[in-house]
């Protein structure tokens, strides 16, 4: 048992709220480093009206003495300030599921016939509470010398060029850009394509890049399908709602390739030590870091919710008819990136947890301190 | 708890072990069954010399009496024939890592020296022991109604161009080809490219297909991150050994499209039905089965045992070297691919019993009848 | 994957928390279920001043709409009251651990030099959340027609002799009982014995009985190890705070008697129907419910906190001392009784999980109809 | 993910096996140092005909190269040698359930007829696999340093005085009788117990002690239900077949006495250190170990198949009939105190695994050496 972490709420309810399970005692915290992580995923080009509404602020309720974890369940609590304006309201049944979402498959496995009562929970309001845990894993990480960002390489039709610089380096060119992408030109040219989708009232999707530096080597292990850190990268990424595409360094560009052309080659170095000269593999060999920094590149399908009207079925009167509009942003890419850099955070710090075990920060940082780190 | 395995056994040890527990009672089951899927793992163009001697075959040691499952764990048990060769000999330690195998990475994680011992388990034989389970899981899928099966579309650079058929006969066609290919053109291609590669020393991936048929509405859930089909099918088809990609449907296809596009609309049915006339979703929404064919892509890199050596360091001298062959596949998409369904079959079967619970045949099957199924 | 808990929330924090999760959609439930439950494990004779501060009351925010569970997390959130007279409060760090409790040996697993930060979470304060959880799992299985309750049979040297009467008057006469103990002659005799400790500045200890009827055959199973429904119940029964023993039927007495006087002898009934006279099994056998009701009986320490001090030493000067007395109860049996109901509802609910399966109120009912019930 | 095993094998059937998973690298392990257990758990007065039949001995098939653990998944392997004398015997279906056993329970939920299907798992035998897997454990905990040992306190009503010596030299008593019990005289009225038990076709029950010294402060936790040590060790013994009670020291005995005398006081020690002068507490405080020897007492119900017939039914024909006798042991509790030290082992080496991390024994060495050691 390592770390666990459950999620609850719902997009027009009260309140979201995270339990997490498993965290060393000693780690200094604040709402506020959890309350900037809330921020960056609600900023981006081509948000809807509901992230002015909110601004995010979380609440930790328990886990925590003098701003330091203790080792007890950490309980965070976001307030749905749109809540106030929802909770008297009267709203219609839900009887036309939209293409796309969970409405109607949803609404099937749980025998429930109003199919809003499963698109308050497969909202992606609920991705608040994994930002949420991923910035206190983030925090954990930073103290092990672990460092995450993200950006965006396509949003639609627009490709961006990816400059050849350090991860550090696009990560801040991402932070400045409100599509979160270090290529100004292709930012500049995804902005227009997200103002035409918008008047032609259809959303986008798009790709992005998530990626962690800083490794020991040796995170997840090859000896079981389930401890292998690469599915289980997979799983987090893929979790994300959207996201229906993922790989790890340039797999379907790999694959194209001869052997010769990807495997990353070895070469000597000072002290003994080794060097690549390239990362094909993401950095991971056999499901265990490799001391490279870690590339995970996913896909996102555009949002499911158009002004445009789909065709679909009224599901009691058994008639066609067409789906309408629910509020909704046109892009969400610089969110996913968001997302994504929380759950490969949860999954790092769960892999690190399972090395290393350690009750405080004090026997973490001890137990991981030996370890020789190279990825960056 | 639901399902659970665990595999065990070295590529050059004694014999390959597995042990499924959960199943429920009253299923039939042979070791041919088994065995019928582990000669398919073994097939295939561009296999190198061991598949000819190792011809595997299952024993059922345990979980069984009279040919039904007794509701007791399964025990699994597959001879390594080659082991009489290698049990007296003397292998000189390996310290020249692999590029691209777990060499570098396992040896440091866990404190071995001679790279060997990694290698052993790190070894694609170990996907012999989860072809089995995946057999078991078949089995009691085929009950259920469900259908699985895969193809290749890609091998190194050449692509098939996959016919608009269903499922059902791609796959039909894929199992008369030793390429896994349904195009008989690309597969012909496909052997060549095969041959130049090894030809010159070299190996090659590519892409497949694997896909399930059959299945209700219902599996997977959106409530919860781990509960989510997608992210569950991306873990298990990410977990095999050179697999470093995977998507649902078309995702990095849809990612570039507006999603008046990519979102599958809905039409009414005979019998209040309801129908799409397409599946870019791959057959998950909101990481539920939505009724549509489940439909998985997958990339694999080039195997990273190449004969032409490639550029490594001795982990003893700190000198620069390059690796040293032993013996491999030139190309293992084919063997790839049923492994691929045996995950898969891994995931569904447990998602199966999620939903449905069962303790013998009859209880599942008169749990899982009453829901209506549509995916076909 | 089944049902999944996590609690969070420390004794002088401002609330405490829970999430639980796999929860089937279209369960009734409202927050004065849980309410009933909480008041229940905050009476009884012997309980300290806090109990009046509190009187806990819980608030659903997450999981539910309309009064009915959605399938989705739900999330409970119970103030903690007496946090306004605490938030501000200078407290003095604790260094003299005090005998019977987490102080020491939780303060050296977590790094914690104030051990009253081990106190915060290792309080008896936390089992409220179990309550909470429980009371839902409660009106699960009242749907299924389980009940649970219990009574106390001993409390420090006073033991009751408890009549021959069934579970359900047995319960009955436990809740009319400010002891929870269905012999008035002991119960009054308990009340003295009480009253005795509290002016001799000790504490008491007892044992107490809780049990379930209605259940089917077939919850649990003997085929391996972690699924046998007695270790379950066990750890649940343990893992509360002070309970050091537990027993399924009178096991002890048992293990003291020849097999021809311990196991239950079986007679044919109406109905092609099997009935037994006796329940010295406790209502399990091979670790699976046997149709009779489940008897589990447990022993709880002395609670540790003693107005008379006991010996202890300053960690921090290592000088040798007594301990400080924090507020606290003199006996808290009926409490444990209300605790353990709880834990062992959530054993039984998530043992239905695994049994039927079910996404709904009607599939799981649907599912688990057709099991014969005889349990009662 | 910590450490995980699965176990499979029938008590007729060709082998039992067992798979562990998680242990860290480097551990020399022999298949001598598992039979030496299975040894133990054959013998002991009161034990069947199989005993002598059988004569366990374990092959290891995966996981180990050159004498030593390599991180991978290791395959145990006992033959069944009475396999031989079965495998073609013609076995008349089992109608009659057999009181005290899985027989009606386990062929309800499994929805078998033949009830002898599901003995075949619920066999003792079983636990054969669990003694193996408690054997590396041990193989492991004794290089932390950690001892596990057990002693009968009751036969039947033969009870034994234990004298006031040190563990190690209890256990060293133990392992010299037939009984496994530390008091001479009694032992000898354990034996004519017995040998009456026998004589009149009966069987017996007992209670016995299994302890663990040299264990670190602080495996478990309070901070979570479902991590704190008492609690998973319960579920851990009553796990074992006719083990139906358990507890943590003397806690029933506890539960009837007044706090000041039951927790332990703290006195200053050399160097620092604090010493108890008691162990009422069994080693556990808020389910973590203190630092005192871990001492856990289990209640053993007698043997459920006796000579004398048992009352039972017919389950095809609906008629009273008596149970048939098969071959079986009058007293078990020796085999079950070796079991027992399996399960304890178990349970130890996870939440060293927990703590500790550790994927080499040199790296788990390591980490757990900080840690001040005081049980013992």
């Amino acid at each position: 048992m390592t770390l666990r972490f459950l999620t609850a709420g719902e997009s027009h309810g009260p309140a979201l709220t995270a339990i997490i399970e498993g965290f060393p005692a000693g780690l200094a915290l604040a709402a506020t480093d959890i309350d900037v992580e809330l921020q960056r995923r609600q900023s981006g080009y081509g948000r809807g009206g509901r992230m002015k509404i909110e601004q995010d602020q979380v609440r930790i309720t328990a886990g925590m003495i003098a701003g330091q974890t203790t080792g007890a369940p950490l309980a965070l609590w976001i307030d749905n300030r749109d809540w106030a304006n929802w909770k008297d309201r009267q709203v219609a049944p839900w009887h036309v599921p939209r293409p796309g979402h969970a409405d109607l498959a949803g609404s099937t496995k749980y025998a429930l016939e109003d199919m809003r009562w499963i698109a308050e929970r497969a909202s992606a309001r609920e991705t608040t509470t994994r930002v949420a845990v991923g910035a206190v894993c983030k925090k954990l990480l930073c103290e092990l010398g672990v460092a995450i960002g993200s950006y965006v390489t396509e949003i639609g039709a627009v490709q961006a060029d990816i400059p050849a610089a350090p991860l550090s380096e696009l990560w801040a060119s991402a932070e400045a850009s409100d599509v979160r992408c270090p290529d100004e030109n292709a930012a500049a040219a995804m902005r227009r394509h997200i103002d035409e989708a918008r008047a032609q009232g259809d959303s986008l999707g798009g790709i992005f890049v998530v990626a962690a530096t800083g490794l020991p080597v040796g995170l997840g292990s090859h000896v079981h399908w389930d401890r292998r850190l690469d599915g289980r990268i997979a799983q987090a990424i893929v979790s994300i709602p959207a996201i229906k595409g993922v790989e790890i360094g340039p797999a379907f560009e790999n694959a194209r390739l001869p052997g010769t052309q990807v495997h990353d080659a070895l070469y000597p170095a000072a002290d003994r030590g080794i060097v690549r000269r390239s990362n094909r593999a993401g950095g991971l060999e056999g499901g265990i870091t490799n001391g490279e920094p870690l590339v995970v590149r996913a896909a996102m399908k555009p949002i499911p919710t158009t002004i445009s009207p789909l065709e679909s079925v009224n599901t009691v009167t058994g008639e066609a008819t067409t789906t309408q509009y629910q509020r909704s942003d046109v892009c969400a890419l610089p969110a996913a990136c968001v997302v994504a850099e929380a759950m490969l955070a949860w999954v790092l710090a769960d892999a690190f947890s399972e090395k290393f075990g350690g009750d405080s920060m004090t026997e973490l940082l001890r137990n991981a301190r030996v370890v020789q780190r190279r990825s960056g």
